[in-house]
This record gives C-alpha cells, structure tokens and sequence, in this order.
C-alpha cells in the first residue's frame, strides 16, 4: 500500500505544485488538501493545469494527520504550531516555511520574531540532499525544505566553501514573480513588473542568515555574506550570480568548475555548464544549472546557480525530500522535463 | 540660424532614437540621416514613432559633412575612419561607438583591436557631464559618448570614487534587449530572451576597461572591477547593482548616499533615491536614478544605478552632450517624462 | 494668464497621466490634484516618471473647483455626483468615467445601474473630436471622454458606417493590463497575465452600448455589434480587429481604406496603414493607427484600429478635447511621440 | 521489442520537442534525429530542458529510413520528397508540415506551389483524432499533422458545423512567437514582439484552406472562412476566438456548450469550459479548452479554443497520432501537466 500524504495550506503555488506532484508521484497517495483561503473549491478550479481533482479542506488535524507524511506550505511563523502538532502525532513532515531552517532561534529571532517552538529545532534537519545532508534527511522526522535562493545560491557556492577554496562572498540574486506567492498586491501588479529590474530587501533580505548558516558549516568558519535580491519580468526562475575571493590566488582557473563537476558528478538534478546557466533551461523541471569560472585578470571567483523557484526551490525540492525519507529513487515523482521555448 | 546636424547610422536603435530627438530639437536643425542597412526607405518606415519624414541616404561626405555636428552611431572598428574624415572637415562630432572612449590605444588594442586611428584617441573627451567633463566638452571637438553600462554604474559609483570612500569594486549589471542591437539573432530572439535571465560576457565584458578608466580617473589610483552584465526579459532598461569596500568602515552609514546627494545637487538628469531604483521609472527618458547604502552587519557599500539604455545610454546623452557643446540649456530637446506604466 | 485646471482622482493611472500632461502643458496651470487614496503624498513618489511635484489633497469643492477647468478620472458611478457639482459651478469639465457616454439613461440603466442626474446626459459631448464632434465640444460644458475600446473600434470603423459601406459587425480587441487600472487583484497579478491570452466579459462588455451608440449615429441606423475584449500581456496598447459585411459586394477593394485616408486626411493625430497596426508604435503617444481591407474572397471587410489605451484612449483624449472646448491648437501638450522599441 | 522511431529535422521548435516526447515515450525507442543545420551537435547542446542525449545527424535514407515510424518536422515543400521516399520504404510517417493536409492539389498550389507529390495526398489521413478521424488514422501509413491554428479553432469550431448549428465564421486567432519558428528575424526579435499586439497574414492566411476544408467536411456543405492571426507578446500558446451565425437563431442558448460537451465527453484531452479558456492553463501540454456561448442580444454563436501551439498544436499531436496509429493509449508520454504559474 502506498504511504499517504496531505498537503497542508495547498492554495498557494507552492503548496498547490506539491499537491501536484504528489498526486502524480508514483508511490505516494496524496489524501487530502487544506487550505487557509478557498476553502470548499478543487485545486483544479484554481490550477487547471495541475489538473488535481481534490477539494481544498479546512483543516482538521483529526482527519487530515492521519497520514504517513505532510507537507506544510504554511507562511513563516504560522507554519511552526501546525508543524509542532503534526510531529506529536508522529507524522513526518517536510516543511516549505523557514520556521526550522536557522538552526539558532536567536538568529530566528533576530530576523524574524521570537520562535514558537524552539525546542523543535533541534530535530530539523536542512533539506538540500545535495549539500551532505542526504543521510540525515533520512532519518529525519522534520526536514526543513529550503529557501528558493538559498537553494540557488548554496548548490552553486557550497562544494568550494566546503574545500576552502573561496571567502568573503557578494551574491546578486535574481528572481521571477511566482517567488513573491500567489497575494495580490503593487509589487506584483502586471504593470509594475512589467519591462522593469529592480532590487528589493536591501540591505537585509531574510533569507541572508539561511546563506550564512550553511556555507558556514560548509566551510567550518564564520561567513558574512552580501544578498541582494532583483525582480525579473518573468513567472519563474531564479539565477543567483555570486563573487567570491579566492583563498588561494594561486590556483588554477579550471580548479573551481572542477570541483563543482567532482561535487555533482553523480546527482542527478545537477549539471554543471561551461557557460552563465539560463533560468529558462530549468523552468518546469527540478533541475539545477551551476557553472564557476576564475577571472585571473581581478582575482574573483564568479560562481552562479540556476533553478526554478517554485520546483527546485519549493515543491520538486519537498518531493526530493519525501523520497529520501522513504529511501526511494530520489528522482520519483520528479522526471517532468523543463519547459522551453 | 539653427545650426545643422546630421545623424551617420540612423538605422540603427540608437542612431534612430538621436534622429527623433535631433528631429524635435528646438535649437538643431536635422539636415540629413546615411545607413549602411535601408538606405532608400524613410526613417519613419522603420520607426513609426520616432515620426521623422527623412529619408536614409548612402554615405556622401561632400555632402553629408556640410554640417556644423555630427552624431556617428557606427559599430566599434567602423565608426573610427568616418569620425576621422568628419574631424577633418571641421565638423563637430560625438561619437556613439566605443572607438574613443578609451584613451589609451593598447587598452583599446587589448580589448577590441589594433586602433585605426590613434592619433585622435587625444582629442576626445569622455562625454559624461555629470562626472566633471562638462567644461571639457563644452570646447571639444571629438566628444566619445560614453558606454550604456559604463553610463549607469559610473553614475552611482564615481562619486564615492572620486572622494577616496570606496574600493574593491564588483559590478552585477542588467540590462533589456535593445542595447543588443537590431540585429537578428538567436540571442534576440523573443523565446531566448522571454522568461529567462542569464549572465553573458563572463568573465570579461569590454565594458569593462571603461569604467575602470573612469573609476581610476575619479579616484586618483588604480581600480580594478569587476563586471558581469545579464540579459532580462524586458526592451530597454539598465540597473547596475554594485558591491563595494569602504576605505574607511567607521565613516556613518549615511555618508554614501549624502555624497551622491551632494554631487548631483544641481543635476538636472539624476535623481538620488532613499530606495532601489526602477528602470521603469527612467523608460523614455535621459533621467538617472542612483542610490546608496551602507550595510553595516557585512561591511559593504552597496550602489545602484538606473538608466534607460537608449535615452541617457545613448542617443539622450549624445544630444545632452552636443547641447553642452553649444552652451546650450543642458536639456534642451530632452524634456520628454518617461514612461509608466 | 493661463486658466487653471484641477484633476479629480489622480492617483489612478489615467488620472495621473492627465496630471502629467497639464502640468506640461504649455497653456495650462495645473492648479491641483486630488485623489481618494494616496492623500498626503505626492504624485512624483507615486509615478516617479510623470514628474509632478503636486502633492494629492483630498476633496475640497470651495478650494478645488474654483478652476477654468477640470478632468474627473472616477469610477463609473462615483463620477456623475461630482460632475454635477462641477458644473453648477461653472466649471468646464471633461470626465474619464462612463456615466455621461450614454446618451439614454435607460441603456445606462440596462449596462451600468440607474443613472444618478440623468438630467446632465443632455448637456455632455461625446469627446471624440475626429468623429464629427469637434464643433459641439468646443461649446460645451461637459465633455465626456470615450472608452479606451470604444475609441479603438470607432476611429477604424466609423467613417465606413457614416458613409454606409458596412453592417453586421463585429469585433474582437486586445488591450495591454493598465486599462485593469491600479487595483491589484488577482486578475492583474503579474503571474496571471504573463505568458496568458484570455478573454473577458463574454458576451456582455460594458464597453458595447458606447459602440453601438456612435455607429449608429455614424450610419443613421440600429447597429448591433459583438465586441469581445481579450487581455495581452502587456503594459499598454489596444488593437480593435473588425470584421464587417460590405453593404455593396460590388465596391472596389480600395474603397475602405480610401474611405478612412479621405476622413482622416486633416487629423493630426490619425495615421492610415497599408499594413497592419501595431500597439507599439504608438505606445506613450496620442497617435492612432487605423487600416481597412476587402478580403475578396470571403466578401467581408476588415478593419483595424491601434491606440495607447491609456493616452488616446484615455488622458491623451482628455487633453486634446480640452484643446478644442479653448480653440486651442489640437495637438498642443501631445506632441510626445510614442517609445519603441 | 519497442518499435523504433527517428525524427526528421530535429533542430526546430516542433522537431526537437516531437524528439524529446518520443525519447521519454514508453512504448517506442526514440532511433535517430536528423537535422539541416546543427549536424553534429547533440539535442542537448540545443535545447538542454529536453535532455535528449542524441546527436543531430546529416540525413542517410538507408540508416534513418530503417525504423517502423518517423515523424518529419521539414518546411512545407521540402517536407513532400522526403515523406515520399519513407513511404516507399514502408515507413508509418506523421508529417508535420502542410504538405499533406490539403487534399486537394488545386488548392495546395493555390495557396503553396505546386504539388510536388500529388499522387500521395489519397493516403494521407488528416491528423486531428478528435474530429472523427481516430479510425482513418490507426490504418494510416501517412498521416498529416494538422496546422497549429487549425487545431485550436477546429477542435472549438466542428463539433457545432457537424451539427449544422452554425455558418458564417469569422476566426480571430491569437498566438505566442514559437509558433514562427526557430529562425532569427526582423519578426521575431524580442523588441518586435514585446509590449505589441499585430496582426499578420491579413486578409490571407495559409492556414485559412486548411480550416475550410475541415469544416466543410464537418458540415457537408461549402464554408468560406475568414481567418486572422495574431501575434502576442508570449511565446507558447494559441487562442482561437471565432464568431459565427447560427442556423437556428431559436436554438436554446445552453445548446452550444452542450453540444461540445456531448462531443468531447470521453476525449481525454479536451476540456469544455463555462469560462474564456486560457492559453496559460495549457502550457507545456497536449490539453486543450473549449468553450461556446449563445449572444442572444446579438444573435451570434461565440466558440473558442486554447492549446499548446507546440504540443497539441505539433510535436504532442504527431505523438498522438502515433499513439493511435499502433493502437496504443492514446495518452501514453503526453501525461504531462501543464505550467502554470
């Protein structure tokens, strides 16, 4: 019998992607849908495409915990009591928030507000199988699903912290509209959007301490590192393009592609390019564009990362998640190829 | 008697764009247009909005050349003869390409080729007036309209340059198709450039030996930088985003954006904002929005500049710098609001 | 001295262009702005681009109405009250908004709700100048202001109906988002448009009475007309496709384009095409492009019309029909040509 | 053993997609890809989202030919030979091109040239299994993919012509920029197409023969059709807006709509809305919408239809038909879901 799964707060279009790659994942039952607005519509009516023939439910843990595994697409802060219950009735949950990415609560804090459940943290483990976190994903009962640029920007920059081979980092994030979810508002008005760039969070974008924790414990010191995010007329895509110093000038150039292709020769969602990564070429699909060059001329390293925001970044990374967890094929679920032109 | 001008290249984007607004000019008289591409067809075949009834002739200096000034929107490489002849005849020129923008001829060797004509690289004069060149353009015979790029990101870094506060500088810049050209090619094609964001020119851009020409000039001392331009999904626009060291990390947090306040006070082009600037709000027009901050938990500066890259990347600028030539009201013919939404 | 002039409800987008357009103009004073939401700031923060320094008020009748003139840009419903405030003052008023285009309060009634001072209907103009109302509107107290639509398919169809050359229309329009407005909605978000074409208000657009209205006023009999508006994602710009039975099969091919060169031939604004439209070469202007066909083989007509939604068919419009109620010079304060690319 | 397959002029849109849906096909072994341009690259080099690890290949007959099926994605009259030569070495072929969709030679060098292989036209099956042609197709040796345009306003349209409810259409047709395919031109650059809306092909269209011929064959009686396409600022996507007369203006309103449900109701890709379908909610799959509305006010019969241009409208429809051809799922390799946001 297949393990069954809901998918909690799917009205959104993180939450609605999970619910549709769940549905057609070939060893998961998805069971049911909650949602905080819609309540009583099918997911189909709000995502045709999805075409998920499941209505969206108010919550009811009774009914809705009755699972093998969830997925929360809750907002940040909302989503860590529903979590906290889900847990207690052994339910193990991959969690799209950023409720249990910082291992800190104090940095939580700092960057958000105080944390509902602390104690949580400690058995959250951070869900970027390709970054070593493969093992302990797992085991895990809670897998903190990562942030879209994080994601973007760790796969690219990580394998070199990781090897020591880079400081003192810049990242020049760039990213389409679907990231700023589904909320009607100015900012994600057509016309304002639209034949626009512009940067946005500056200086302090919350997904910053999420960078810094891991390329800290990659490169097992302290890392200060520069984000700054850019809206791109577009739906989809993230493209982090990230400066680094060298530790060693000395170096050869090829050496930084070449540890990124030794890191990711046998993942399957990574390709490593001699060329700037398209967001394009990954929209759709959860796969991932990263490429690395030396420019000997200014001693930097420039390194970029490509995904789509809502697969890689979101939903397709949860569904990674879900089939580590059940140490099944970790592309199940997961093979849709991207879409362009 | 207006005095005459004639626009050599107007099939061209940028040629185009200075013909309309020569064209509409209150003190200029358009006597001609040449191509090297349509000749025969009226510009507002081409461009029926620009609404100038001229036709676009062959190159005929002996009659071309009758003119007071010149604007010379030719490719690299072949813009530098024809600026040579126009000199000759007494003609007052600037000169849209990259051809004498570098003053010094190995630094243009290195990145272009061999200079045809290096004897003139001493006669022209950087034609940003913004940045302290406004006397020497006023006397120039040769005026090298300075690059799209260089445009945007010397407008919001040179002034922290030139009074020593800044160092180390990397440039993640962004730009819409138009400054690709007219040409068709599979870069411009509309899938390739639709829904995606991708860098180019890595990690050498020849953009680059300009801005650090101009940072270095500012700044009394040697700059290296680095410079990655991207593609986005839009027409026109540039945002050049730039990371930065203080020389002095104890300077207030509001000392950058106060100097930029402070050298463009009296700028009728530049606007300096307390928030990222919008390409979208300069569309259409030669106006210039930078901003400036100072992120004290890394211990960087960070700068932004936006341009419309036709307008004061190109053609605005050009018309900008012949009214300085003349001693003219800076922004006569230039008076045109962007456009939003 | 200048007469003076107020714009009631800028801070939407047609409001707001109207703004722009009077405070540049070179024979009005832009006396003040005022707006329903936004109270306290200024236009500039808002729309950046459009460059007015006026800050938005709320209503004050004894200090807002002691103008020459005023622009309502309201909601259909919300106008009508303040128009007829304006008038009682003695104020000229040209009005953005429906309540004052239908000439029957019961059709009125039928498509909108009950007409709030049907008593005013009889005092409005139509305010579409090349349709044969220049004279009327220069005498008249109230102006109101065509549709964005209605004025697309009107400028291309209406001479042929005046000259009886078509029946049994119909027609299929494309518009760019901003005629939405600003409100942000689900139905403008950026994520709903991009990469979408759909259309809205099948069978019954609002927009259809108004068409109707005027075509048989041109053709002097009851016309019928199928209008289904599509939305494009885009900014700005609508196309109006037309296809019409010819009331004579025997007619010669060129007859409708010769028909629309010969009404147009003295309308500054109105150019006719060989070819077909595009959006894009009158975006940002109060340029119109129009083009008829007889497609032989079918036995039908086709007719094209391309305006900027938001200038001619909107701010643009209200400016050139206050040039015409002060016997100014039509084109004075619209001579801005439009941007592409 | 699966049947083999090769694909024909890989390197376009519609090649290089048929490719990538056949190379994850379940049931057929995906054999060779030939192109006229980019021999010896590899598809993935292309198109890295297809990730179809194969090399494009110069055409060799006798290697290529020995397959059970090819699917030909060559321009119309170099599509005739090639088709020719596989049908005489016993090759099931699906041609994508216009080369066999006119059954009538008279009318193919009315709108094409002449007919370059006449003889073979009585073998072709027209490919569209939806509109009755499910059976001719499974023993076709020569099926003829119908156009992109077809597909979207026959599937909305043919269905009520069988009925003989409707006569006299007009199709106003929308479309995205892939639909012109993979060449670089004046047409497709992005600055063309961006922020614009035109129309092309006025008031004669190749697809148009295409349309009257099925419809004709629908309704048993002559139809003269007037087709116009649009171009959209997108890059995937069809909308097909047609209006038509109805034979019985006393027909219930509901009668349309119902008709297209009766018809489709076990088609697994085609799906009757109540609302204007969306070219949106298709992207990236082989799904369409339809939708028709009774305009009592007007009298008129308003139908639409929404594909995919590239996959139900090419590269999904070929697969399709092979499908059918085997008698296979009609479904099996098109399950995937669409893109939306």
């Amino acid at each position: 019998m297949s393990p069954s799964v809901s998918v909690f707060g799917a009205a959104g279009f993180t939450g609605a992607l999970t619910a549709r790659l769940l549905f057609r994942h070939p060893s998961f039952e998805l069971r049911a849908l909650t949602a905080r607005s819609d309540v009583g519509r099918r997911l189909d009516q709000l995502y045709p495409n999805h075409r998920v023939p499941l209505g969206l439910e108010e919550l009811d843990l009774d009914r809705h915990a009755d699972v093998d595994a969830a997925v929360v697409a809750y907002p940040h802060g909302a989503a860590a009591p529903l979590v906290a219950e889900l847990i207690d009735r052994d339910v193990k949950v991959v969690d799209l928030s950023a409720d249990f990415r910082l291992r800190d609560p104090e940095t939580y804090e700092e960057w958000y507000r105080e944390h509902p459940v602390p104690d949580l943290l400690g058995r959250a483990v951070y869900g970027l199988p390709e970054l070593g976190y493969r093992e302990a994903i797992t085991g895990a009962d809670l897998v903190a699903n990562p942030g879209c640029y994080p994601t973007a920007a760790l796969l690219a920059l990580a394998p070199l912290a990781r090897e020591g081979m880079i400081e003192d980092v810049v990242i020049d994030a760039k990213a389409g509209v679907s990231g700023a979810g589904r909320a009607a508002s100015e900012a994600t008005h057509f016309v304002t959007v639209d034949e626009n760039i512009s940067a946005y969070g500056v200086p302090r974008h919350r997904h910053t301490p999420e960078i810094e924790q891991e390329l800290e414990r990659a490169a097992g010191a302290l890392v200060r590192v520069v984000f700054t995010p850019h809206l791109v007329p577009m739906t989809r895509g993230i493209l982090a393009s990230a400066y680094a110093l060298p530790t060693d000038p000395k170096r050869p150039g090829h050496a930084y592609a070449d540890e990124l292709r030794r890191a990711y020769e046998k993942e399957p969602f990574v390709a490593v390019l001699d060329q700037p990564p398209d967001t394009a070429h990954v929209r759709g699909s959860n796969r991932v564009q990263v490429a690395a060059w030396w420019d000997a001329r200014t001693g930097r390293v420039i390194v970029m990362g490509a995904i789509d925001n809502l697969v890689k970044g979101a939903a397709g990374q949860a569904v990674q998640c879900l089939n580590v967890m059940r140490g099944w094929d970790e592309t199940a679920g997961l093979d849709g190829a991207g879409i362009f032109p």
